[in-house]
């Protein structure tokens, strides 16, 4: 089977960091036979001063054709007055809704040799590995009616929040597949309390559970409770289920609990394509940065890890997304740090590009 | 003028924490002079289990024509299958509503006594004080349409978002001053990067900022990054003002950084009445916590420290509001500790009418 990979830079240090995962394809190239038909396009603000649109016609079939697209990142300051539709996130979302990915697999893992680098106590996060499941492709981002509208001589801004049976159920199912292969315990938030959207929720990822999952461990939490226990005791967790976003907000606080956002890369999954490959895109979970931009300050593992989730749920290529991830963790272990990861008293940190490079050595 | 306070210790360990302030309120009396007249009633489960209702219309009357009110928790286990309609929590979504308490201020505040409870790092939440001023009567918790409804054969479940520009105005107003106060710096954080609400939220909060407080320093955060930003490092912000959900998640994520769950009050403020006072709703951050419910573990201080608002921002009695301060102080210098304060090698603790009495004696 031919692996086709679509890869967007996108904005900020994206095309810095995007420019480490390129040398790391070549090298299953050369060095594994592993070839891969890549072609690139633009997304987000740099797609927009081109083009006029985040994403063009083009680029989201192309997306749509290829079997994985690796994302850097979207959006700066310089497109923050832009109108809200051609805003560089309307790209993003556009790829995620149009393709269907509606389970978002967002890992927070603490690495052994930076968790001095979180706010949080050792104890509290070391050996941290959870995953947090979010639904991507509905809910509040999504929802109509939407919009800032006059009401009489005053502005009025909606949005909706919205879920169907079916939707919850897809990625419920998703997370509880993903915790038989993991410690087999998923806790799902909502505000059920509040929220008859967090109601219909609750009762889905309940009879889902009941019908086809009773030997995974399930429990219902309310999102601020939930947002309280990451930071109480995170380990307390091994899959959490949630919707869009409750999963933005959740997923950021436990991505930096584990110190390491430069490093944590995630998938968005979708249904499976003809050639049995689920639809996907992968992405750091670290933003465009565009206060360090072009100072050679990024970190590009996240987006090397991103490009290694997608050797292992796109390509079945489990065993080179190890070898990549023991090279990552010897380059660390090695004391390589880029600018993110220095301590004082640590000498002058390694560039974008020599992390790229002793990755690339490591493998 | 007579100081009129509705006591409505609700669900799980609000009665027992509510005791502690009634000795409390009892000590201003006799040793200050400070009459209240007192009141109680029933809100939440207790109130379903009475009458059938979260809240009765002769609780609400009265609500609406005291001074302050004064509440415990609501909810528990016991409540969890009843209908929506009728949920405990329905009770003190009513008195926000029906009071119009739009501004809920919550403080976070890290108490030196307690800075090793945190999960996170000394360094990172010594001496924290920050405020998060939350809009409470809107958004989400309120908009209509909302329900599940059928949809063919699929359940739907529906929320609707809705902000008036008005609506912003008058939380964004009362955080500019409270700023003011404080160390002048306002970070409003809302998701204008997908949701349109977001977008009229940032917008007022900056027309407000430029036409009527341009001394204050206005920040905006997408609220993902704020959830992060708190994490990372809390000091950063003074007042945090954001929408009703987001308020939520937020302000517990900011109290559990404190390690001082047990501690923080909360005050809900809305229009001056006739009187000139503010209506005023105040409560502990905690909740029912019905799992140390009548085993003498439930702290009182919050509880205390919400009457200690009341005190300040109903009563005009800012001496006595430190006074009461001043004396909690005392008590966790002099090591009384209750049992969610306590630490590995550390005594017996204190019951929770074992603090409360400890707090009296130090006044
Ligand atoms: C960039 C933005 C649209 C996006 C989101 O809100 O989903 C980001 O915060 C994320 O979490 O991927
Ligand atoms: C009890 C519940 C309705 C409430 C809320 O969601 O507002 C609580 O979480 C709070 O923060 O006061």
């Amino acid at each position: 089977m031919s692996n086709s990979l679509l890869i967007l830079p996108g904005d900020g240090i994206g095309p810095e960091v995007m420019a480490e995962v390129r040398k790391v394809i070549d090298w299953f190239g050369a060095r594994r036979g592993i070839a891969f038909d890549v072609s690139e396009d633009l997304v987000g603000g740099c797609a927009y001063d081109a083009h006029g649109t985040p994403l063009t016609d083009a680029a989201m079939e192309k997306a749509q054709s290829v079997d994985a697209v690796l994302l850097g990142a979207v959006g700066g300051p310089k497109y923050d007055k832009l109108d809200f539709s051609v805003k560089p996130e309307r790209g993003l979302l556009r790829l995620r809704k149009e393709m269907d990915l509606f389970s978002n697999l967002r890992p927070a893992v603490c690495f052994d040799a930076l968790a001095d680098f979180s706010s949080l106590k050792k104890e509290v996060i070391g050996g941290l590995d959870i995953m947090i499941v979010r639904e991507l492709t509905s809910g509040v981002y999504f929802g109509e009616p939407r919009g800032v509208f006059k009401e009489g001589n005053e502005r009025v801004g909606i949005n909706t929040q919205r879920y169907t049976e079916g939707e919850i159920a897809r990625v419920a199912r998703s997370a509880f597949e993903l915790a038989r292969a993991r410690n087999n315990k998923v806790c799902s938030m909502e505000k059920a309390n509040v929220m008859e959207s967090g109601i219909l929720w609750r009762d889905v990822v309940q009879e889902i559970h009941d019908a086809e999952y009773p030997d995974v461990e399930l429990s219902h939490m309310y999102a601020d409770a939930g947002g309280m226990q990451l930071v109480r005791w995170p380990k307390q967790f091994d899959v959490i289920v949630t919707d869009n976003l409750f999963g933005d907000m959740l997923s950021d606080v436990a991505a930096m609990l584990t110190g390491s956002l430069g490093m944590l890369p995630s998938a968005s999954l979708g249904a499976p394509m003809a050639n049995g490959r689920p639809k996907a895109l992968y992405e750091p979970v670290h933003g465009s940065a565009p206060d360090i931009m072009g100072t050679g300050k990024a970190n590009p593992i996240a987006c090397i890890l991103s490009f290694g989730m997608a050797l292992r749920y796109s390509f079945g290529k489990g065993e080179e997304a190890d070898l990549l991830e023991r090279a990552i963790d010897k380059v660390l272990a090695d004391g390589v740090r880029t600018a993110d990861l220095m301590q004082a008293g640590d000498k002058t940190p390694a560039t974008t590009a020599e992390m790229g490079d002793a990755i690339v050595a490591a493998l």
